[in-house]
């Protein structure tokens, strides 16, 4: 593990491991709440990443017993203004962004409770595997404070009315119930997480990484878009995907009975 | 009880007990069916309710055996013209929209048969609370109607290939399968309806009304946005929960390990 | 059965019977992958049913071991160049927006495989009957090839995180899965699929085509609108619908407690 910056504390550790970049959120103390700095160290990580051809797939995890609890109140409160609530929340939804953007694929990997703009988290990374002592809760209600940004990848994995009971209610859903709704693709013991993340993760980067980023992106473009201008945006994604040298040697290599030539040894 | 009309017949019935509106469909011996003087009487409720703050949530009820069957079935061929239909149609979805635009969140309890603009209630409602004795179809088809304004709410509630089955086939679904496919949030005996629904009436009741409020209407606007207008929309409204009194009172006492003020006795 | 063409070979069997129309995907030693030739009789299929008052449902079936194995990929590597590519994909699409369109619904019956476009073609069909031996993957991305197109139907069909898992992995699924996240609206026993097919198609077949026609293209241009201009949308549908003479006969029969005048002997 490294710290992300070379300052005191090391918000965000990146660990790598044969094209897996593993991410995790580190301030333990706080259940890993998202202050400015350690959202901007997600950025900066996301940026990095992004450019860096020998990360197939990402993991987001958090240290300590919970994986996220959302927003840092405490830090909010501290700076009571507009102008700051906008910048933190703009931010915000601009790190929550920037997972969706990414070209390569990012895991959830939940231990624990992932709360408000934690449960954000989950909502909004591709894919999300969870142990069964996780826990998710759009809680900010309980303060006064409706989770509307949560809402927004909540609301975009899940159907509505489990939405706009977590919403409301603010109250816990079991690592079951966060599955049975789609929040979550698997649900294992808390002892297997680790084995059960690290299959998935590497499952998906034994995929060709243009491909995925290719698909990942028009996969959030056309979910927006109406069915004939979806057609044509994911079509256009198709040619261009049919058209990359690594896809063509794939396929022939299908044909051929052969493994593509990224799984060959 | 008081009926919400001083007149002969009490369409539908209004109960207030502790922030807890609830809202009875009175027409039990034609299953509460939605005749233009009950969609006017729900209009007209919703409409009060909206503007009395001593309402923290509505629960909407059916009298009698059933919970909603739906139009008047009568009624409309009673008046067979393009422009009863219209006006008729045209009050339905309003009656819906108005549902989806009151500030309160609307609990529907469906404790016996919620059929076509009654099983499009039970969509629209927020949340959902059905008896294990309840049963759901969007039956128009059945009389060659097909329920394509019922469609909008339950194809925003529910799968496509769910939705799809309810409506060419007009046939029921029992309230477990409601649940499974997520028409409703929870499914109990019918002897436990009552309290089960009080539950999550007095838990939704319990948190902050403006908080509720302004959480809802982006919840129901940004649904419709594309990703980063969604985020701009939720994030205003972020900012404008931020700077309620009642949200900063709230925060500080959560910080503090305290309850909120509005919970405090 | 007879063949779609007088050629060689028939790549698509037709079968009509009393008001049911099963189209056959015939190239069972490809698995029924979709060669230009073969979505070129679907399409003509497809245009010829639309005009056919008799077909009042279609089932969709392949033949031999598969259902369908999406593209043909030999085809494509074949003819290596963009336009090729471009014209194959629009193709496909357009083929797919012939199902949404068509005034008849559309069921899959799917008792093996469906893969890449194969997937696409179950997410795509109003309804699906799965055999307890079929299996679901959108697999193109094991040869390198991302299904972005596939994802079009599979994201409106399933949630995001279970597309997505799909997608990246490219793994198979199994029918009870594929049933749980929505993707199917039912799983029997491979000997019963035939009948379970057989009922759910005699069943829809038995409502009122007229009916069903303008349901079905209401159902899916309003799932593409907001909450206002989708009801605005199925509002003139239902106005339509009732003023269909067929409907008012429907209703006239329902409110005398006697079958629709089409379900007559």
């Amino acid at each position: 593990m490294k710290s992300m910056d070379g300052t005191s504390q090391a918000l965000l550790l990146r660990h790598d491991d044969r094209g897996v970049a593993t991410l995790t959120l580190n301030r333990p103390e706080l259940r890993n709440a998202l202050s400015v700095a350690t959202m901007t160290a997600v950025e900066d990580a996301l940026a990095a990443i992004a450019k860096d051809t020998g990360v197939k797939v990402v993991v987001l995890a958090g240290a300590g017993p919970g994986f996220c609890a959302g927003h840092d109140l405490r830090e909010l409160r501290a700076n009571p203004s507009k102008q700051y609530y906008e910048a933190v929340f703009a931010q915000c939804s601009r790190m929550m962004m920037r997972i969706v953007a990414l070209p390569q694929p990012v895991i959830a990997r939940v231990h624990g409770i992932a709360t408000a703009a934690g449960c954000q988290l989950v909502a909004t990374c591709d894919l999300a595997v969870a142990s069964d002592q996780a826990r998710f809760a759009t809680s900010g209600i309980n303060v006064g404070l409706f989770c509307s940004t949560p809402a927004v990848a909540v609301s975009r994995a899940i159907g509505r009315k489990a939405a706009m009971e977590m919403l409301l209610t603010g109250d816990f859903i079991s690592a079951d119930e966060a599955h049975r709704i789609g929040l979550v693709n698997r649900v294992v013991p808390a002892a297997d997480l680790d084995d059960a993340v690290a299959t998935l993760a590497r499952r998906v980067a034994s995929q060709l990484p243009s491909a995925m980023a290719l698909g990942k992106q028009s996969f959030y473009r056309q979910v927006d878009m109406d069915l004939a201008a979806a057609y044509r945006d994911a079509g256009e994604a198709m040619v261009r995907n049919m058209l990359d040298r690594d896809t063509e040697a794939g396929i022939d290599a299908f044909i051929a009975k052969r493994p593509p030539p990224w799984q060959q040894q």
